[in-house]
């Protein structure tokens, strides 16, 4: 959804059909989810196709779970559109993957539940941010979704200040911020963990019920200080405390990061979410209440 | 190693030692591991930093366990390389790291054990292709190392169809042909399974003793086509028999290759296994006998 773009209507026009998109991207090439004129986005790209294919006579108008900003890769994005009703979404889909670039596809599409909103129906967001100390053995398959750190990670300590975290509160310490937008969001979770591969990844998920601007990236600089030992854990309340962001955290570069997944209800509880969220959402102009980047 | 470079000796020349190189690299950017003029390669970038950093005053003799062709990826290669006797392996690592581009990376170097040599003392060499089929989850963050295929592959047909070609045998079917070179090598693993991550992959695990010209990619193109039911698992049989390269055999593109592991004996039997190694390639030129690409 563009910056400024019309906040999406809970239910399909009359006519048309919500069709629910799954979608995975390498960000390296793109800057970011969000359309710009003259430079390639993930919506732009999107949005031009599915207008192709689907006859719109224009770009398609889609909304998503989490605007991803430049660099950052998504493996779970969700977006919706609404189409008429004669697209039908397997073929969309099929005819999709044969005219997109290979950094960007479509998984699946389908009819979406009543009341399904990619945005605002959404639970939670799930990011991974994955690092290489000098403990790991980089590959170079994976260097572009993994970024290097000096020193040793210690992934406990990393967990322990990730916990003091947990909870609803102002994130304003770790968010570029935003006129009239809150930084309160609820984080659900924010863990680390080496993974038993060859290489021996660090991966630290953040989970929460929507992000700020550059909130993980901030967050996984701050718990790399931890980490490495640059900084104890009772630091991260410091810097929690602070109403602005915060000048000792470093914002981690884009290519790390990931959009895992996004979490939504049951289908019958599907509507309700969306017009809470939407309703708290519409006080004040609030663009970023699902952007990481 | 250079097509047509000497034998490598036994054992390091005076005033020298013998260290062990564990690499990776993305092979996309690289025309394949051996050194040509003009061209970007794995072991002409090595040679020129190793000469440079160990100040040889010319590009470093390289010794490789598998000489992978232009755009097959390593995450277990093995080279050696005998070095002024000064010159420190924990220290050439740390340099080396700094220099090298990100779609190369030098894990460790350690003093070889005596009587190592990375090719002829090696027991076998490990493979894996990597294939998307039409039930797998394609990622664009891996799309630089997997292959997608048209249709459902069935793995356990594949394996059955692997099985049938483990042994010592004549691969002249699977190979590119050189002259005086050999095509008999022993198969010693050949078998494909779904991995149980999201994307599904399709993991073909090819080891043998050693391998022709473009074996694991002809192999892995036969065994598709008895995957998608394109042939039936007895063709292979047919295909085995052939004195030739078999003109039905598709060789696959070189992306969804990796070369991850090269197994040798314990010390002890480290002397040994590269003496009888050697003798048995010593007959006819046969630069080819590790080679995969």
């Amino acid at each position: 959804m563009g910056q400024g773009a019309p906040m999406s209507p809970g239910t399909a026009r009359a006519g048309t059909r919500r069709l629910r998109l799954d979608i995975g991207y390498d960000g390296t090439g793109f800057h970011g989810w969000a359309a710009q004129p003259g430079l390639r986005t993930v919506e732009g790209e999107l949005a031009r196709w599915i207008g192709r294919l689907a006859r719109l006579g224009a770009d398609a108008e889609l909304t998503v779970a989490g605007r991803t900003d430049a660099g950052v890769h998504a493996r779970g994005q969700v977006a919706h559109v609404d189409l008429p009703a004669g697209v039908a979404p397997e073929a969309l889909a099929h005819r999709l993957r044969r005219v997109l670039p290979p950094d960007l596809v479509v998984h699946r599409i389908v009819g979406a539940p009543a009341g399904f909103d990619a945005r605002f129906a959404a639970l939670w967001r799930r990011y991974v941010y994955r690092l290489w100390d000098e403990r790991s053995r980089p590959d170079p398959l994976m260097r572009g979704h993994v970024t290097a750190v000096g020193g040793v990670l210690d992934t406990a300590a990393m967990t322990g200040a990730g916990a003091r975290l947990l909870g609803l509160r102002d994130f304003a310490a770790f968010c570029r911020r935003r006129e009239g937008a809150t930084t309160i969001r609820t984080l659900l979770e924010c863990t680390a963990v080496r993974a038993d591969d060859p290489c021996g990844t660090v991966e630290l998920t953040v989970r929460a019920d929507a992000f700020c601007h550059s909130m993980v990236r901030s967050l996984t600089g701050a718990l790399v200080a931890v980490g490495t030992g640059r900084r104890p854990p009772e630091w991260i309340d410091e810097v929690a405390a602070s109403t602005r962001r915060h000048g000792g955290v470093t914002v981690m570069p884009p290519g790390g990061l990931c959009l895992e997944e996004v979490g939504y209800p049951d289908e019958g509880a599907l509507a309700e979410r969306a017009d809470r969220a939407r309703a708290v959402r519409t006080l004040p102009p609030d663009d970023c209440c699902t952007t990481e980047g």
